[in-house]
């Protein structure tokens, strides 16, 4: 039986969902309303045209309209927006924007994609400068026009979330001067506060202006006031401080909304309407590690959802397992991925789970290989099942490929005991014959079995202070080159014979440069009869990123003599 | 108790066992005997040094005999041979290869890895040519001083396995005139014929000229003579036609070899005498896939089961699941990766498994980002469970990271079904939204389900030379590019209006340009009453790949007007 489908939001969800339905079905009508004048466009890429990556920003639709008639006979409306939904006598209220005229269109199934919108709060003075915000080819062709013809270079970026670290990394790139603000403690919350200081670093050495613990109070002409008395000058402003769900259509046809104010679905995406579905941005979708309603602004998930939906809709059930969350960064030299539970999101929504973590640097290929570089690799499991929770990889190399191992392992529910069994593919210019996912499960099963003890580096400053016995196990050039205040030097060359110069009787804190010379060490004290022996996890290399930025920005005595990040 | 353990063998697979036999026990004596001047360098990256990505050979050697005894009390004796076990007074003897003289050292528990030897059959005239082997650092030095002093440019390497094509890229990278000899039609064997192509071209690209399908019959004085007839000119041989198992040691200590001809272990890599342990090269492991005993010779299974082998010293078992085989390799710009079953290994076991296969080409990151390049992608799967069998990836960007995510999900059992909703991680930079991994799961499951037939790319010369019925739907100026030979040009955007032209009452094959468009016009003609539609997956830019090395190797008539490779 032929239906009429009108899918409102023509991005992500609803181009997803378009193309499905025209998949599944050859006779059915299907509609596409979109607000702006754009189908179907690359939201995630539209801060690399600030750097001129992506040149042309008409290069960022991917589709237009007449393709999508053409191609897939499907409707896209463009420029022309769903004002009301009656359910009663299932029809639309849908303006033409451009003819200003407003008009009726009836439906059998209607599909809502309307996405979140970027918050721009009502901040005191906000009239007095020129504020942007990203969320579609309109708004970052205006941004990147208004700044090359502005006469200063300056810019604010409010908001350290992805958009905002991606268009301050893309707006330094172009030459602008750039202060990033973030009013939380760190940017980036899919990366806990330990693993984000290399990010933080690596904006610093870009010569960003990063801002972190502080808040907006007020604009005035070109200026942003802070709430710590900091006055940062901009000419212009981009507001990226988050994005809240379009629900207001929802809302007003009484369907309803989630305990997270985003439109609640059942598992097939239907609202409590059946002829009504929604997808993206908007809607509310289960987390499958904190059993509770989350929003998740991730074009991935918004995609499966649409076709899933599409699939409903022709009479198909697919499984809905909930979502874990998998993202991904690039920010300058960097690249970092998250996947699942971090130590943040546990404690913000104050999960009773016991977890354990395990902190690992290793190189992301063969040492000999030109580029090879640390990676520094984070992993959260259950205490006392093993179960892998989360983990959060960074380093100038392939980053992403770690995360994704680890998501696919945790939609199984793996251990960190599977880990360590994973074959992993190895060619000197991709990984290490054991690579990282794979210590990873080491480190974990040792953990959970009791095998050592560790303490993390973001204790060490503490460490420092109360003048606890700390033990560098690197060789005497590298402790000379750069190693902590009050560290007591023995090699691991010399590790056996200068034993006894270690005590007994009170806690002994071991490291190296990544930790693996120190685990060694650690192993054979504990071997011989020591108890109270902790490796230094994240040791000195970690440290060192740890610790450099928030020395910098908050002028502190540095716990090193001397950084070393190589 | 302490415990006196030997190890013969001190690369991957013997190092590892000292070292985590260290860490289990401080007291225990742990001596580790390698025959050559060598313990612990990386076999896998020998190739490198002949190209000069790596300059010094010697920084190949990761570890040497003072650094083991030093930072982990392992003695580590080089240039000395285990000559003979005696298992009734658990000793064995050494011959020291610098002094020539002979003893004998006691052992409570042995640990044998010795690895494989390379093959070099004994051919007519091979005393007439200059040859080599590439096994440890010794070899890849002499090699390459050898050539870097020699009159000719002219190096012939034999075998297409990784070795060899490693060897020949990177003396092809040093400026080398080189020939690669592969007696089977194809070069390594982890990737099917289908998908090999696109290395065979690469290497053509790169002016090596690749002989596949030919035989060494005989040397002559800076020639090669193939049972073609061919004669190849080189004055420098590097024989890579594969490896052995050294069993030498084993058999005459009457320890029992497999079916494969490696040594037999249990599950905990002992021997028929538990007292020896054997791991790496030389043993053969259990093929989870497969459900036979075969060959591994993979540095990072080595490297686990030395790990599993010195726990169970100590008294604590692993589980051993079996292997699954996952491997990665770069051709000049072309990376690839491959895990578990492919079409070639279930036909040469004769496995009665009933697969189908998915192909899939997507872009490996957003199309928009200036380095983004086609993946292509197979994947295997058992009919009608889903279960995934097996991955091939090949392309510019991240080959590795897709086939391990799906080397990840078959050690979980995962179907087709699963891939759909893994949550990778995207932004721009790294990947797409769907990510071909998800992508392969949604053909997959549409392919099970019967929702649509497919027909490989390598089934097209067949199609042409049959005047088959082939529609290209890719758009005008694309046909016109270079199309298939007969094939008859409907563009998707003209699809619906000319969908007569289309006759219902024969087969009707139909490709675009990487399958996916071609796949929603397929869709459309069955939702319309076509039952004998087949979309070509590879498409045309798999077609191009796949005919062009033999259109060139075979001097054939191409069967497309032009070749495009965009």
């Amino acid at each position: 039986m032929k239906q009429k489908i009108i899918i409102v939001g023509g991005v992500a969800g609803g181009a997803s969902a378009a193309a499905r339905l025209r998949r599944n079905s050859e006779e059915n009508q299907i509609i596409m309303f979109e607000r702006g004048p754009h189908v179907s466009f690359s939201n995630c890429a539209l801060p690399y045209h600030l750097s001129g990556i992506i040149k042309n920003p008409q290069s960022l639709v991917l589709m237009n309209p007449e393709l999508f008639m053409k191609q897939y006979n499907i409707e896209a409306r463009v420029n022309q927006e769903v004002l009301a939904i009656h359910r009663e006598n299932k029809t639309v209220t849908v303006k033409n924007l451009e003819k200003d005229a407003i008009y009726e269109e009836t439906y059998d199934k209607l599909v809502l994609a309307p996405g979140a919108a970027p918050l721009v709060p009502n901040i005191p003075g906000i009239e007095k400068v020129n504020v942007f915000s990203i969320r579609n080819v309109v708004d970052i062709d205006r941004l990147n026009s208004f700044i090359k013809e502005s006469s200063s270079k300056k810019v604010a970026v409010i908001g350290g979330g992805y958009i905002g670290v991606e268009a301050a990394e893309n707006l330094r790139e172009a030459g602008y001067e750039v202060t990033l603000i973030e009013a939380a403690e760190q940017i980036l919350r899919p990366f806990d506060y330990d693993m984000v200081q290399i990010f933080h670093k690596e904006l610093y050495d870009h010569g960003i202006d990063l801002i972190v613990g502080d808040k907006v109070e007020q604009f005035d002409t070109n200026q942003v006031m802070l709430a710590s008395g900091k006055v940062v000058e901009a000419h212009t402003v981009v507001m990226a401080i988050g994005i809240t769900p379009e629900t207001k259509l929802a809302k007003e046809a009484d369907l309803n909304l989630g305990e997270t104010k985003a439109i609640q679905v059942n598992k097939n995406y239907q609202t409590n309407d059946e002829n009504i579905y929604a997808v993206g941005d908007a809607v509310e979708v289960y987390h499958a590690l904190t059993h509770t309603p989350t929003k998740l602004s991730l074009a991935g998930p918004a995609q499966k959802a649409a076709r899933a939906a599409a699939d409903h809709i022709h009479g198909r059930a697919t499984e809905n397992k909930g979502y874990i969350g998998s993202s991904a960064i690039k920010v300058f030299d960097y690249n970092g991925a998250s996947t699942g539970l971090n130590e943040a999101l546990i404690k913000a929504l104050s999960l009773k789970i016991n977890y354990g973590i395990v902190r690992v640097i290793l190189m992301d290929k063969v040492g000999l290989m030109p580029d090879a570089a640390p990676l520094h690799f984070k992993l959260l499991y259950e205490i006392p099942t093993g179960k892998v929770l989360g983990a959060q990889a960074i380093g100038k190399g392939d980053a992403a490929k770690r995360i994704d191992v680890i998501a696919t392992a945790i939609k199984f529910g793996a251990t960190v005991e599977d880990l360590k069994d994973l074959e992993l593919c190895y060619a000197p210019p991709f990984s290490t014959a054991k690579d990282v996912v794979n210590y990873g499960g080491y480190v974990g099963t040792n953990l959970l079995a009791g095998a050592f003890q560790q303490i993390n580096v973001d204790k060490v400053r503490e460490l420092v202070e109360n003048q606890a016995m700390i033990v560098d196990v690197r060789e005497k050039y590298e402790y000379e080159a750069g190693h902590i205040k009050g560290a007591i030097s023995i090699p691991l060359s010399e590790f056996r014979e200068r034993i006894e110069e270690i005590p007994k009787d009170k806690p002994v804190y071991l490291h190296c440069r990544t930790g693996q010379r120190s685990y060694n060490a650690v192993m054979a004290l504990q071997n011989i009869g020591y108890r109270n022996v902790y490796n230094i996890t994240g040791s000195f290399l970690g440290l060192c990123f740890y610790e450099f930025y928030n020395d910098k920005a908050w002028d502190r005595e540095p716990i090193v003599t001397a950084y070393n990040f190589n």
